[in-house]
């Protein structure tokens, strides 16, 4: 049986690292002091659980129970400004499953904290290079904004380093995560079992007007790049309806107007279309949409148009084994008050994905807010989702 | 009778102040050396035209005719980067006719070229100043994008300065001018008869909703900002269409995201909304839409709403008189081949209707180009205006 005290304790007591801000952030990025500090607390939690720590040359720390086992965990770092779950919540409920399993002589879960889930270098980057996605090598000459390199600053690492950790020995990876977004904690829901974790396509558009004096150029003869823009935007959010589902996402969050003066008319707009969707099918008809309508809207006005490279990350399904364990464990733990859902975040999870069967489960955030201070869920939930983790590693053995 | 050839050549000339970039570019900025030798030589001109010749402290330069007079000009100050006629265009056909119509004992007319009407120091310094609607001690504060202030600049003038230039000699002021927009370009027309200098209103508007990360939040729970721009365009577009003339016009010429990133629903949108009109009433019935739009897209969304300040010019009418003598030059000179159109840029006339009555003449721009080395018109065009400045002034005695 978890110990909901002993959980609760422990992942506060993370948060002790890198205390930052109001309420319960945390400043914790990879390889701070902070971190490594952390990593050091977490190593000696997992020694008194009764576990292997093993540590690679990324930081990715492993608490390793007798092979085979389920892995189960998330990351310890955080962004730069952070709240105390994003990461340290998989970490710990990995934990508190994994000791209380070996206390009830139930079936072995290895637990892990990934490193730099949260980019300092990149995306993702300790996971990216465990599952051979990225080679060290690659990864050693990536910097943060600062200038440092992540050869330079794993070095902080030390004689922590215990060398690689075999993947093989793993049956599969399930974790638990906060879900970062708003529809839990609108609905009311305790836990969201995660169905995929989405496909991301994201590309520059540019539009090529005419840059005009706004005081003697008549409208019906500018050729106004914000104006294309807006109206892309208005026809797409109407040709997109035929084709998404709820769970689809598009956003143009970033537009570049030139000169971006309000006494003359835009003759050039940069904007960055972004869209996501756990199918991939439905990720290339929202492609065509977007390329077709932009090329319409540029012969309609007289404005040249260019696209840049297409940036993509696949859509990643979960195990329908594991998925069906947190789907039982969630309708015993929380009766028809859960959901299945798309995760619309990235996570270590799509990495490990490469090795092994993987799943995750979710919890609600508070207003939906992440990566930030103010980041937090209620304890009952915290609660509630180790319960659900072990009714499914139980059922899984 | 004017001589075309004489006219051209000074033109020419003055365009070897300052020459620059391709073609016939010019940079002649407010008291720059180019800006200064292109003053004494027009001084010289004017004194070989039998003109007697005055400068007042700001570097307004005058070759006055006998009292009464009707007074002519522009401005001979260019952009940073500018063409050759923009200003100058007006100062050589107000010399042309004034020595014309003193050659052939016609009524008198001066000639003056304003100062800084480019605005280096601010907007058409120069005849705000001289028309009384900014002070000498107000303006000589002003700073250039060098830092430099306008009261050390005008020192290059030294001992060219002869006083206050009294402005109750003049019954009148005309301004020709190219028009700096592709109107009378695309249609063919020689002429252009102003009707108004149009009113201008501009202010920011805020939207602030809420930023978001771009995979976890649903379509249905965003506040989006740039969404919000986007709807309000839209729908101003369509709502001003019952309101506005051919002539109104009106820009979304800046727009800044925050943070403005492609993975972050944007929670905040600040945009410039400019419009332009010559009848004030309008210009108010545009400011009621634009508020009203605004308030209901942002109630409709759940986003905040804040206006800056409002800033504004007001409309001036042409002289009906002036006008007239002008539109009757245009149908000798250009017949069924002119039109009357308002001046969407402001002008020198601008701030000398405040001291008499005021009209202006346009001639077509190539391309609708201005502001810019390429600037450039037709000879027979430019002729044709100076060729109807004459009948108007004939006219007019």
């Amino acid at each position: 049986m978890i110990n909901p005290t002993r959980f609760l304790s422990d992942l506060h007591h993370l948060r002790s690292f890198g205390p930052a801000g109001v309420g319960k952030g945390v400043v914790r990025p990879a390889y701070s002091d902070a971190d490594v500090a952390a990593r050091d607390w977490l190593a000696g939690r997992m020694r008194d659980a009764g576990l292997t720590v093993q540590m690679d040359g990324m930081g990715n720390l492993f608490g390793l129970a007798d092979a085979p086992s389920l892995l189960m965990g998330s990351h310890s770092d955080s962004q730069p400004e952070g709240g105390w779950l994003d990461g340290a919540l998989g970490v710990i409920a990995a934990l508190e499953i994994a000791r209380a399993s070996r206390e009830a002589g139930g079936p072995p879960v290895s637990v892990v904290s990934f490193q730099d889930e949260e980019g300092r270098f990149g995306v993702t980057t300790g996971s990216a290079v465990w599952s051979g996605h990225l080679g060290q090598n690659e990864a050693d000459v990536l910097t943060d904004h600062a200038g440092v390199a992540l050869g330079d600053a794993r070095k902080a690492l030390g004689d922590r380093v215990t060398g690689p950790v075999d993947p093989s020995q793993f049956t599969g990876f399930i974790e638990m995560h906060i879900e970062q977004g708003p529809t839990l904690d609108k609905s009311g829901e305790q836990i969201g079992v995660v169905t995929d974790i989405v496909g991301i396509r994201d590309m520059k558009i540019t539009f090529d007007g005419q840059q005009n004096h706004a005081g003697t150029t008549p409208m019906h003869l500018r050729r106004d790049a914000f104006q294309a823009v807006s109206a892309f935007n208005t026809a797409l959010n109407d040709r997109f309806r035929n084709v998404v589902t709820p769970q689809t996402v598009w956003t143009i969050g970033h537009v570049s107007l030139h000169p971006n003066a309000s006494s003359i008319v835009p003759g050039r707009a940069v904007f960055s279309m972004q869209w996501r969707d756990g199918d991939s099918d439905r990720l290339l008809r929202m492609e065509g949409i977007i390329r077709d309508l932009a090329a319409q809207v540029a012969q309609d006005r007289g404005l040249g148009l260019s696209f840049g490279p297409l940036l993509g990350l696949e859509p990643v399904a979960m195990d329908g084994r594991l998925r069906r364990a947190l789907e039982q464990g969630a309708e015993a733990v929380a009766p028809g008050n859960w959901r299945t859902m798309p995760s619309g975040a990235l996570h270590d999870a799509t990495n490990v994905s490469r090795l092994m069967p993987v799943a995750m489960l979710f919890v609600p955030s508070i207003d939906g807010i992440s990566h930030a201070f103010e980041e937090d869920t209620a304890e009952d939930d915290l609660i509630a989702g180790v319960q659900v983790l072990e009714r499914a590693v139980q059922a899984l053995t």
